[in-house]
C-alpha cells in the first residue's frame, strides 16, 4: 500500500480484515513495526473518534505521533500560480514537502466546503497533500470519501454476521444541519466489495452521485427496504444534485426499533439522538455503534501497519 | 481504587501520601507499570498545572498519555431523551463508552458554570462519564472539586510540617472574577481528614457548602483566626448562597507579610499578585507554592498508580 | 550550552555544524540520551516547522514532549509589581518556576509586538522565563531572534557550498503584513561568524538594528548585490527605524529568476509565492528551502543534545 485515501488502495480487501480482527485480539504484537517512525497527523476540522483512535493505533505500533491543529499554523493556499498577497501565508506545494521530512506517513483530515461542488470533488487538500508529500497519505476523511470509516464497518459486519450473505441497508436519515457525503459514499463502495445483499433507502432528491453508486439498488420507500434486513446503516447527508442543501428534515425517516425490527443498527457516529435514530434503538443491544467506534483502532492500525511494511 | 473523582476516594490517605513521597524520589521506578496503558485527558477548561503534571505523572508511569481540548470535537449534550436538533452534536453516552475504548484512564476537567447551582452540584458532566465509560475516571476539577490539588496540598504538609498537629488556615482573598468552590471544598475535605487543627476564615456571606465544612470552625475574623498558624492556605471563592456572587473585593483579605507571621504560605496557583496575596508573601521563602505545585506530578502518579494496579 | 537563546550560545560553532550533520546521519544514535527527560514547548504564536521538527528533535533523543499552547492555559502577567486586577491570572514568575518543576528544558515560541520597540528589544517574555526558570531555555523565535533557523542556515551552507567563502547575501523582499526582524537578525548575527564573504541588501529606510549589522557591508542596490552570489537568503522584515511599519511593497525587489542567475536560493518559510519569490525559483531546484526545513530537525537536535549533556 501506497496511500490509503480510497478503498480502492486496498489490495486484498478479506485478508485486511482478516488481519485488522487479528490486531484486535493482540494489538501490540507489532509494537516494535513503527519504532523510530513518526505519524504526523493533521487536522482541518474537528474530530473525537478518528483522533484518537488513529493516535492510539499508531501507538500500538510503536510509531511516535505529531499531531496538529492546522490553525497552529498558517493558512495554507492550495491553488497554483497564484500571487500570495492576501492572508494564506504558505503555499501546499512547501507545506506538504516539509511535512514529510517530519513524517515517515501523514493522515489528513479535510472536510467538503459543500458550496463548491467542483471544488469538494477535486478533493483539493488531500489531493494536494498527495502530490507534494513524499511519504504516504492517510484519508482521516476528505470532502468526498471517509475510508477508515469503511473498513471500521466491514470489520464490524464480518464480526457479527451469521449469515453468508447478510442483507445491508444505509438508511438516510434527517439532521438539522448539512453534512457531508463522504461517510455514505466510502460505505456504498465497500459494500460493493463484500459478500453483501446491499441496498440504499433514501428520500427522493438525495440521491448519491452516481458515479459512485453505479448499479447498487436505490429504493425511495424505506419501509420495504428495511424487510429483513440483517445490518442497518444510518446515516444522514445533504443533497449531491441540489450540492450541500438540506431538502427534507423529515422525521419520518429517523430509525426507530419498530423499523429496525431485528437488524443490527449501525452508524458511524456522532450521532443525534431522538433525530437521526431514537432513544430506544442506541440504548438497546441491537445497536452495535461502539464496537464500531472500537474497531477504527484497529482499522487505522492495520492500514499503519501495511504502510509501514511497505516504506 | 476505581475512580478518583473525590478524596472520598482514597482508601489510605496516610499510606498514599507516604507513596506519594516515595514516587517522588524515585519517579521512575514503576516505568513499566503504565506500559501499553493509556490516558486520555479531556480538557473543558483552561489548565497548566493540571495538564502538565498529570501528563508527566503518566509518562513517568509508562503510559500513553492522549490530549483533547473537548472544542477540538464536538459539542456533547448530557440531558436524557433530549431531542438533539440544536448545536450538541454527541450525547455523553456514546462519547464516553467511545473514549472509554481508546484509554484505560480517563481523566476528566470540567469548571462548574457558576450560574446554575443545582447543576454544577449535580456534576453532570464528570458523574456521566463516570456513568457511561468503563474505565477509571480522574477528576482533574470538576464544578465542585479539586481531589487532586487536595492531595498535593496533604503531600505538601506533610512533607513540612514539623509538628504532630499544626495549626492550618484556609483563608479566603478578594479576586476580580468569580471563581470556583472547587478547591477550597477539596481541601477543606482533606483537612478534615488530617491530624491538624483546622479553622476556615473569610467575610461573611462566603460559607461554603455546610454539607462540606460540617461542623469545622468557621471564623469571620481573620486577624484572629490568624493568630499562631503554621499553614495559611489562601484562596478566593465567589458565594455559595448567593450563588457564584463577588460580594466583595475587600482588600483588607489579601495576605501580607505581616498577617502570615510566621506561617507558610499555601495557594493553588495560578495567583493575582498583590490583588490574593501581596509580593512580598510570594517572594519570600515562607511561600511553598512552587513545591505544592511540583507534588501535583506524584499526587497524579501515586493516583494513577493505584488505578493501574487495580485495573 | 546552558541556555540556546542566541547564537552566542554556541561555544564552537563550526563543530556544532559538523555535529548536526551526524545526527542527520544517524538520527537515533543518542535516542538514550534524552530518557527519562521532559521538553515542554510552549507557544505564543503559531508555527509549523518549529513545532514539528523540534518535538521530532526531541524524540530522536529519547526524550518526552509535552506541549502547550499559551492559549490553553492562563493569560500571563509580565510586569513586576502590578496589581493584577485585570485579565491576568498568572505572573510569569510563578509560571516558569513551575513548567520548571515538568520540564528539563523549556522551549519559547513569543513574537514582538512590532508596536513597542522597547519592549520588544527588552526580550520580555523569552528574557522573563530565562530569569525564573529553573532549567534551560530554548529560543523557538522570540520578538528579535531566531537562532535555530540561524543554525539550521548554517548547516544549508556548509552542506551545499563548493567553495571555501561563498558570497552570501541577505535580500529583503516585498509583502503584504509587518513581519519581525528576527529571522533576519540571527541570520546576520550567523553570517559575521562564518567564513562567507556577506551583503545585506535592501531598499533604504530598512535597515535593521546597527548593533546587529555592526560593520556588516549594506548595499540599497539590489541588482548589483547579487552579482555573482553563490547563496541568497529573502526575507521581509518590517522596518526597525519606523518600527514595525512598513515602508514599501515595491515588487521589483521580489525575487526572480533573472536575479537569482546561479545563486542558490534560500528562505526559513512559510514563503509566499509570487509576492516575496516568483514560482520559477521554488520549482527550480535552485532553491533549498525544503533542504533547510529538513534541517530545522538537526539543528534542534544538536542543541538539545548539547544541554542534555550539560544537565
Amino acid at each position: 500500500m501506497k496511500n490509503y485515501t480510497s478503498i480502492k488502495d486496498i489490495s486484498n480487501l478479506s485478508e485486511t480484515i482478516k488481519e485488522a480482527i487479528l490486531l484486535k485480539m493482540n494489538p501490540f504484537e507489532f509494537s516494535e513495526l513503527g519504532k523510530h517512525k513518526t505519524l504526523v497527523m493533521l487536522f482541518f476540522n474537528s474530530s473525537l473518534r478518528t483522533r484518537l483512535s488513529t493516535e492510539k493505533a499508531a501507538k500500538n505500533l510503536g510509531m511516535d505521533v505529531m499531531i496538529m491543529n492546522v490553525n497552529d499554523a498558517w493558512d495554507l493556499e492550495f491553488e497554483d500560480g497564484t500571487i500570495m498577497n492576501m492572508n494564506k501565508s504558505e503555499h501546499i506545494k512547501e507545506a506538504a514537502q516539509v511535512i514529510s521530512q517530519y513524517a515517515d506517513v501523514i493522515a489528513v483530515r479535510a472536510f467538503p466546503t459543500l458550496k463548491d461542488k467542483a471544488k469538494d470533488e477535486s478533493e483539493q487538500i488531500l489531493n494536494s497533500f498527495k502530490k507534494y508529500a513524499t511519504v504516504p497519505i492517510v484519508n482521516m476523511e476528505s470532502a468526498t470519501a471517509h475510508p477508515l470509516q469503511a473498513l471500521t464497518d466491514a470489520i464490524t459486519i464480518s464480526e457479527l454476521t451469521e449469515k453468508k450473505r447478510p442483507k445491508v441497508v444505509l438508511s438516510w436519515a434527517p439532521h438539522p444541519k448539512a453534512l457531508p457525503q463522504a461517510v455514505a459514499n466510502s460505505f456504498v463502495e465497500m459494500m460493493q466489495n463484500l459478500e453483501v445483499d446491499f441496498t440504499i433507502t433514501h428520500p427522493e432528491g438525495y440521491d448519491l452521485n452516481p458515479e459512485i453508486t453505479k448499479n447498487t439498488t436505490i429504493n425511495y420507500n424505506q419501509e420495504a427496504t428495511l424487510q429483513n434486513a440483517d445490518f442497518v446503516y444510518v446515516k444522514n447527508w445533504s443533497s449531491y444534485n441540489d450540492y450541500g442543501e438540506i431538502l427534507s428534515e423529515d422525521e419520518n425517516w429517523m430509525m426507530t426499533k419498530a423499523k429496525l425490527d431485528k437488524a443490527k443498527f449501525m452508524h458511524c457516529l456522532p450521532v443525534r439522538r431522538n433525530v437521526v435514530v431514537e432513544d430506544a434503538v442506541l440504548d438497546s443491544n441491537q445497536s452495535v455503534v461502539i464496537q464500531q467506534a472500537n474497531n477504527r483502532t484497529f482499522a487505522a492500525q492495520v492500514i499503519l501497519k501495511q504502510l509501514l511494511e511497505n516504506l
